[in-house]
């Protein structure tokens, strides 16, 4: 019923939409709730709109600060600082003048499947209604952010009447994500994203209800992570401003923690860690050949375990990644000392990588940490990898089929659809991307966590990155949000487009950098002059 | 001795740049103070940095937010939301704990020549100073706004002691701009801009010291702007939600002047008027020929008129542009009654379209408006212009000796250099170019108004106008700011690039999406990985 009504509503606008001259409401949602209906009302929402708790979690200062966002958010158009409220016509009463948000659980420990459902209904005040309400019922604070996100895509300012208004009430929404694991990359070793870049980017993710920040924040190029047990490794930054300290890393992970976002971070060996020998070069096989990391010393482990030990106490979160992608081993052949340890041990190369790998997942697992390993590291010695591994693919297709068959859990990123510095990925690509195809048995379905879109960082630096996440990265976002079924009809051209271009103008409307949706390379500027919502 | 001193010190730092590696301690400024001298000290600033005021002005609003906003800036990386000051070191005392900005006019009318000048001394506790502090001292509170950001600009954060510091104190600034009209034009006609991406603009051009936004708000293809005289007028919009209330207006003119920025409107006219007529077709010669506007209706001014009329409540700017622009007339010779009236009057369309700009040039004045106009107007008939006529350049060099020549006052935007929709023009282009050039006599060259750079929208939209502007409006607002000796050397490369990389950087840092420098196309992404200082 509710998808029925969806596609009717989608269809009715898509026409209009493609002359930029939508007449009369519409009201478009992004990701879309797993169930809704909608009436024809017309709501106006009060500009001094209060709220109201309820429930043991309700009174929750994440809850608060969200409401006050929201409410920025919501009343942009009259929220002027100039005092002018005199020049606009004052309404003697609203439809719409409380949001009540019940929050059932004073739990706010946001881990891996934390409860995000929520539901909203949006009345008008009638006999039945004493006060005119949108009300926001969750078990989690969790929850009640992503009603609260839902809520304040209800409310479109109306330039007719200068007031703020819901259409198409009364709403009754029931939604629930599909998947836990909603992520989105950043990689801050290629270009250094400064703190403030870094929470633009958390807050746009909120606004498309992804919730886990997979920070991989060093890499071959540079170590701009403090790490207080071994101060030296961030003198692999690429300059003493390009860095982060312990308090900014808690100050991301606090960031994202009230947007409902978890952050995993990164730490990729044994390759990708050339930087690392920056502070310290005993951590290079040879300083002529500097990667993977010296597998036989023991000195590459004691840091590897400090670097685990200082960031346990920053990120919180169960999982973490190791990395263990793109291994090259030429070094450890070429490199005498290590060569010789290789004989010692009877070790091939291949097992020396399996070595690394494990010997790290360990170190990870014995801080309580889940570990994630990049798919090569299941490709190669699958059946030696811990169990509670979650596999995370980019190479291509058909690896979370393989890992969950084989008890795996896993993390779809196929670069093919979901690597945001491939550029000549068209967003329908990455919307039909299914993190499901190829797993059938529905015990297994349950494996796959979720997936990532992955930003990449070598052409992407505090100039271009937001434009290159969005709006892609919002195609992937409703593909893990919103029902299989509803995401998965062949015409999403007319069943995700028009809403699509109206979510990446809500981004701009929100000072988020999100490109032209249809260009056919991602974050081309628009091509000539003309509407938003076309481009 | 200023400029010698700041000649050793760029070329002592020039080479280190080069690696990305620069050791020690920098203080790089944008644009250049006109006067300054420093020495070899560090300072400490106190996170709790406070405010003293002083001068009939000092208690001011505009005084007290700018302070605020500077202190987010200084204090980015303490400024913990996670409760974790306990994590860092507390210093028992610091050097720096204390602006006192001391402001001797009460007035805050901010109009063409308001003094920005300021001095600022950041000195050390000691003997003669009881405690240590930042003084900047002005005439007016814009010019305390520009030593704000000066000072904002001398504080830098340690990464080693994870403190604020000020390099090279003691330091001693004498400044004030060289030109009184330092613009940036921004087109919402092309594309809608939201105002949050307005405000970003805004706020980032107070760091450059910029201090006018033209805001080029309608052409002809589209009309965003609320006109209550004629409601329809916004009929011209390219989607009902891509508008721009009356309060729209007065936030963004309110939000720019607590900036010190003014908003000079245009209303370009007889050409480039398209959407007028969405909501009167009236205004349209035919419905088949819709431009320049109907110069044979009264009509025509009416609404010109009433535009204006209603504009004047909101720009108190004393500027108000008129374009004049690309006047292609041939539809008014090839509209009948158009023809018709043109024969009756006796006129050429040469004559009407001078009959047209003079027309609205009275009607602006009549409103106390000082009438700027594009440079066709001036080469078309340069005797006829009002004599309080500001022309604007734009078509290429030589314009404004001619204007000056003729009692005229200029302002310089060669498209040349200075179009930064002109993708090709390298940041050098841009910064070597000079307002005064070719204008010899002191009272010739006063005149000279200053100079803008034009952001025009046709491939600028809320994804990447701010990776248009920036960094190359940064070159220009230096050539602007700064004493032309300062800026006009021979090899820019050394005595202005690495400041321009450092302050591209700054930007970025500032959550700004200031493009690479060296690119050879602007707004281009990196072409690797790599630090933010060298690309």
């Amino acid at each position: 019923m509710a998808t029925f009504f969806l596609f009717l509503f989608v269809l009715s606008h898509a026409l209009c939409f493609s002359e930029a001259k939508v007449k009369g409401p519409v009201t478009y949602l992004w990701p879309l709730p797993a169930e809704f209906t909608s009436g024809n009302e017309t709501l106006s929402v009060d500009p001094e709109l209060s709220l109201v708790f309820g429930g043991k979690g309700g009174n929750s200062d994440i809850v608060r600060l969200a409401f006050d966002r929201y409410k920025a958010i919501i009343f942009k158009n009259s929220n002027g600082v100039s005092g002018l409220d005199r020049l606009r016509p004052r309404e003697p009463s609203y439809d719409i003048s409380k949001v009540r948000v019940v929050v059932h659980s004073e739990s706010e420990e946001l881990q891996l499947g934390v409860d995000e459902s929520y539901t909203l209904f949006v009345l008008k005040k009638d006999g039945k209604a004493i006060v005119g309400e949108a009300t926001i019922e969750a078990n989690t604070v969790y929850g009640a952010l992503r009603g609260l996100e839902t809520f304040s895509q209800l409310c479109t300012f109306d330039y007719g009447s200068k007031s703020t208004q819901v259409h198409k009430a009364p709403w009754n929404i029931r939604d629930k994500p599909r998947f836990a694991y909603r992520g989105l990359l950043l990689d801050t070793s290629r270009h250094y994203l400064p703190i403030d870049v870094i929470k633009q980017v958390i807050e746009s993710m909120s606004y498309a209800k992804l919730n886990v920040l997979h920070w991989h924040v060093i890499d071959r190029e540079s170590f701009p992570l403090e790490v207080p047990t071994f101060p030296k490794l961030w003198e692999g930054s690429y300059s003493q401003w390009e860095r982060y300290t312990v308090e900014d890393a808690y100050e991301i992970v606090n960031f994202a923690k009230i947007r409902g976002i978890n952050v995993m971070a990164e730490v990729d060996v044994p390759g990708h860690a050339t930087s690392w020998g920056a502070g310290y070069p005993a951590l290079w096989p040879s300083s002529s050949c500097k990667e993977p990391l010296d597998v036989s010393q023991k000195f590459t482990f004691d840091v590897l375990s400090g670097i685990l030990t200082d960031l346990r106490k920053i990120f919180p979160f169960e999982l973490f990644h190791l990395g263990g992608d793109e291994v090259n081993t030429t070094c450890w052949e070429a490199t005498p000392h290590v060569n010789k340890w290789l004989k010692q041990q009877n070790m091939t190369t291949k097992d020396a990588y399996q070595y690394f790998v494990l010997k790290a997942q360990e170190i990870a697992i014995s801080k309580n940490w889940t570990p994630v390993n990049w798919e090569e590291t299941f490709n190669t010695f699958p059946t030696k990898l811990n169990p509670k591994t979650v596999v995370h693919n980019w190479l291509g297709g058909g690896v979370c089929p393989k890992a969950v068959d084989q008890g795996f859990r896993c993390i779809f990123s196929n670069q093919g659809v979901w690597y945001l510095d491939h550029l000549d990925v068209p967003w329908e690509d990455t919307y039909n991307a299914e993190p499901l195809e190829g797993i059938h048995d529905p015990s297994k379905q349950k494996l796959v966590l979720g997936g990532e879109v992955c930003m990449w960082g070598e052409t992407a630096d505090p100039s271009n990155v937001q434009q290159t996440i969005w709006p892609r990265a919002a195609a992937a976002a409703e593909r893990l949000w919103s029902r299989r079924e509803a995401t998965s009809g062949r015409n999403s051209n007319v069943t995700a487009l028009p809403r699509l271009h109206y979510f990446r103008c809500l981004l701009n409307r929100r000072g988020v950098q999100a490109a032209p949706v249809s260009n056919f390379y991602a974050r081309s500027p628009p091509t000539g002059a003309g509407s938003c919502y076309v481009q």
